[in-house]
C-alpha cells in the first residue's frame, strides 16, 4: 500500500483498496475485462500498479498500458470520488465483495465495482429487471403496475433504470408492495434525472439500493445508457419488456439479456407504436407475460404465489370434470371416453380439445386421449 | 341409375349423383372418412348404393352398413332437399366436383359435399380464415376490420363463420374492400344464425359463397361447430385468431388449422378475458399478427409453392423420398411401407409423421398413409 498510502494519508480499513479500483478503472486503455484480467492475474488492483513492468509484460499488458499505469497520477480525484461518496452515505462494491451481486458476476463484462447508494441484499440475487418506453401509456403503466406488486409480492427484487414512464411505475409498485428495488442509472448515482424523480431516487436507496459504474457526478449521457442496460439485465434472473418502440432502449437491455443467458419476457398489449418492440420481441421468441405468474413460472417456480394444481383444476367445469375422470395416463379412444360419460358426441370432443388447449389432456393419433403429466387434474 | 331413378322421377342431368351422394351420407353408419372410402372403391356414390352386398363385404364394409345402405328408403327426403336446394337457388358442390376446394379436399376428414349458396371460385384457392370471439371488444373489431381489409386489398378471401362479432367483422370488412368472402356455416345454408345477419347473410352469397356441410333446415346445434370449425380452417391457407377467451370455439379452429398443416396467427392485444386465448395461442407458437402484411409474408410460401412444386421435392431427404417412392393416392399400412421400404419400423413411422406435418403425406384411419393430393412430391 505505500505507493498509493503515500498520496491518501490515514484512510478507513478498506478504503486504500476502493480507491486501487477506482483508480484501475482511471487508467487509460484498461476497461472492465482487462481490469479484471489484471485483478485476477496480480491478486489485487493494488498489485496491480505495484507491479513490475516484466512482471505486467509477461501477464500481457501492451507497452501504451503499462506506460499508462507507470504514469497515473490522478489519486487526488480518486480521494475526491471518495470522500463525496463518505458524504452522501454511499459505498463501493467491488469485484471482490462478498456483497458483489452473483448474477452480475457472471456476465461477460461486469463492472470492476459499483457505487451503491442504500444495500444491495441477499435477497436481490432473485431479481427481475422490468423496463420499457419512457412514454408509456396508462395501460402500459396499469400492466407494470400489476406485475410489480406482483413479482415484489413473491419476494422478487425489481430492477429498472429510474426513467420516466414504464421505470418510475416499476419502482413505485415494488415499494408500495414493500418490496425491494434497484435502480440503474446511466449517471451518478448522486445525480437525478429526470429531477422530479428526486423523491423516489430517495425512497429506492432507503430501502433498495440505486447503483452505478460511472463516477459521482456523471451526468446522464446517452451513451452511457447501453452499458447501463447490460447491468440491468445481468442483475436480474430475467428482463420483462412493457410497452417498447421499435427503437426503445428496452430492447438492447432484451438483447443484453439474451446475450446474458436471461430470460426475456415481452407484455403484449394493443397493437401500436408503443407495442411495436413488445410485440417484435414475442416474435424473437420471447415469453409471452401477462402477468407475474407467468415470470415466476419460469424463473422461480418454488415463489410462486398460488400453487398451481389446485389453481389449474379449479378452473374446470363440471362437464370437464366427468370427462377428465374417465382418462388416466394411457390414452383411450375417443369413443370409449363418450361411451363412459354417456354424453354427446360433439359436446366431449369439443370439450377435449379445449381441454387439450390448455394443457389438461393430450390427444395422441387416432383420437385417442390422456391425461397430460403433471396436469394439475392427474 | 335404376333404382334410385324409381324413386326420383325426372331430374335435371346431374341432379341423379347429387341425390345418390346426399343419401349415402344418410345411410346410418356412414361418415365423410368411410363415405368417401366407398366412393373412391366403387367410383360414384351412386354405384355404392348398385354394388352387390359381396362386392360390399370384399371392401371390408361392416354388416350394419350393408343392411342400412340396402333398407335406405330415404329418397323422398332427398329429393326434398333438391327440391328446397333449388327453390333458395343452392346448388351442391361433391369430391368429385372440379370446384369442390382443393385445400379442403387435402384435409383429413373432408366432406363428401357441401350445400353453397354463390359460388366457390378459382380465386377462394387463397384464402384466409379470420375467426374470433363473440363477444369482441371494439378494439378487436377495429383489428379485424384493419386486418380484412389488407386480406381483401391483398386480393385473399377472407373465411370465417357468420357468428356474432370478430365473424361478422371480418366478412364486413372483407365486402367493404371488394372482396371476396365465404361463409361456413354450423347450421343450414338456408338457416339464417344469429338472426340480425340476415342482411348480411345474403350479401356474402351474392358476392362469395355461403357453405355448410348440414342439410337445409338445419338448426345451429352447438356439437355442429367443433366439425364446422374444420372446415373454416381447411378452406384456408391459416387461421388468424383475433380476441379468444380461453374457452373459445376459436381455439378449435386454430387446433384445427394446426393439424391440417395451416398456419395459425394470433392477434395480441391488452391482457384480459378477451386475450386469454390468442395469447395462450402465441405461447403455442401462433405467429403474431399485427397486420395483413404478416399474414401475407407467411403463406407467401404456399402461394409461391404452386408454380414450383421442385421446391418442395428438394427438400425431402433421401429416406424420405424413399419412403414416399412407396405411396401412392390410395391410402397404403404403415406395415406395408416397412414392408416395402425395408426399413426399420420406427424409422419410417417418424419420417411419415414428418412428412405428415410438412403436407407431403397424409394419414387415414389405421395408419394408412397416401400422398397428399397436390403434394409437390406426387
Amino acid at each position: 500500500m505505500t505507493t498509493i498510502g503515500d498520496e491518501r494519508g490515514g484512510l478507513r480499513a478498506g478504503r486504500g483498496e476502493w480507491a486501487a479500483w477506482l483508480a484501475l478503472r482511471m487508467v487509460p486503455g484498461i476497461g472492465n475485462i482487462l481490469g479484471l484480467g489484471l485483478v485476477r492475474a496480480f491478486r489485487s488492483p493494488h498489485a496491480v500498479f505495484e507491479a513490475r513492468d516484466q512482471e505486467l509484460q509477461c501477464a500481457g499488458v501492451r507497452r501504451e498500458v503499462r506506460a499508462a499505469l507507470r504514469r497515473f497520477d490522478r489519486w487526488r480525484e480518486v480521494e475526491a470520488q471518495l470522500a463525496r461518496l463518505d458524504r452522501i452515505g454511499g459505498r463501493l462494491v467491488t469485484w471482490d465483495d462478498a456483497s458483489y451481486p452473483e448474477l452480475l458476476r457472471q456476465i461477460h463484462d461486469p463492472p470492476l465495482f459499483v457505487y451503491v447508494l442504500g444495500e444491495l441484499a441477499a435477497a436481490d440475487a432473485q431479481a427481475v429487471a422490468v423496463v420499457g418506453s419512457r412514454d408509456a401509456s396508462p395501460y402500459g403503466r396499469h400492466m407494470t403496475a400489476v406485475l410489480c406488486e406482483g413479482l415484489a409480492g413473491a419476494g422478487i427484487t425489481v430492477v429498472s433504470g429510474l426513467a420516466r414512464g414504464i421505470d418510475a411505475a416499476a419502482h413505485e409498485a415494488a415499494l408500495r408492495a414493500g418490496g425491494r428495488t434497484v435502480a440503474v442509472l446511466g449517471s451518478g448515482i448522486d445525480v437525478v434525472y429526470p429531477s422530479e424523480h428526486h423523491r423516489l431516487h430517495m425512497r429506492i436507496a432507503k430501502t433498495g439500493a440505486v447503483v452505478s459504474e460511472y463516477p459521482l457526478g456523471t451526468q446522464p449521457d446517452a451513451e452511457n445508457f447501453p452499458a447501463r442496460n447490460r447491468i440491468i439485465s445481468g442483475l436480474s434472473l430475467g428482463t420483462v419488456v412493457v410497452e417498447a418502440t421499435e427503437r426503445s432502449g428496452s430492447l438492447i437491455t432484451a438483447q443484453c439479456a439474451v446475450e446474458q443467458g436471461r430470460e426475456v419476457f415481452a407484455v403484449p398489449g394493443p397493437v401500436g407504436a408503443r407495442t411495436r418492440g413488445t410485440h417484435q420481441l414475442l416474435r424473437q421468441g420471447a415469453a409471452l407475460a401477462e402477468a407475474a405468474d407467468d415470470v415466476l413460472r419460469e424463473i422461480a417456480p418454488h415463489l410462486r404465489a398460488r400453487p398451481a394444481p389446485a389453481d389449474r383444476a379449479a378452473n374446470l367445469s363440471d362437464l370437464e370434470t366427468a370427462i377428465v375422470a374417465q382418462l388416466d395416463a394411457v390414452p383411450r379412444s375417443v369413443d370409449e371416453v363418450i361411451a363412459r360419460t354417456g354424453l354427446a358426441a360433439g359436446t366431449v370432443l369439443e370439450a377435449l380439445l379445449v381441454l387439450e388447449l390448455r394443457g389438461v389432456v393430450r390427444q395422441s393419433p387416432g383420437q385417442c386421449f390422456a391425461r397430460a403429466i403433471g396436469s394439475a387434474a392427474s
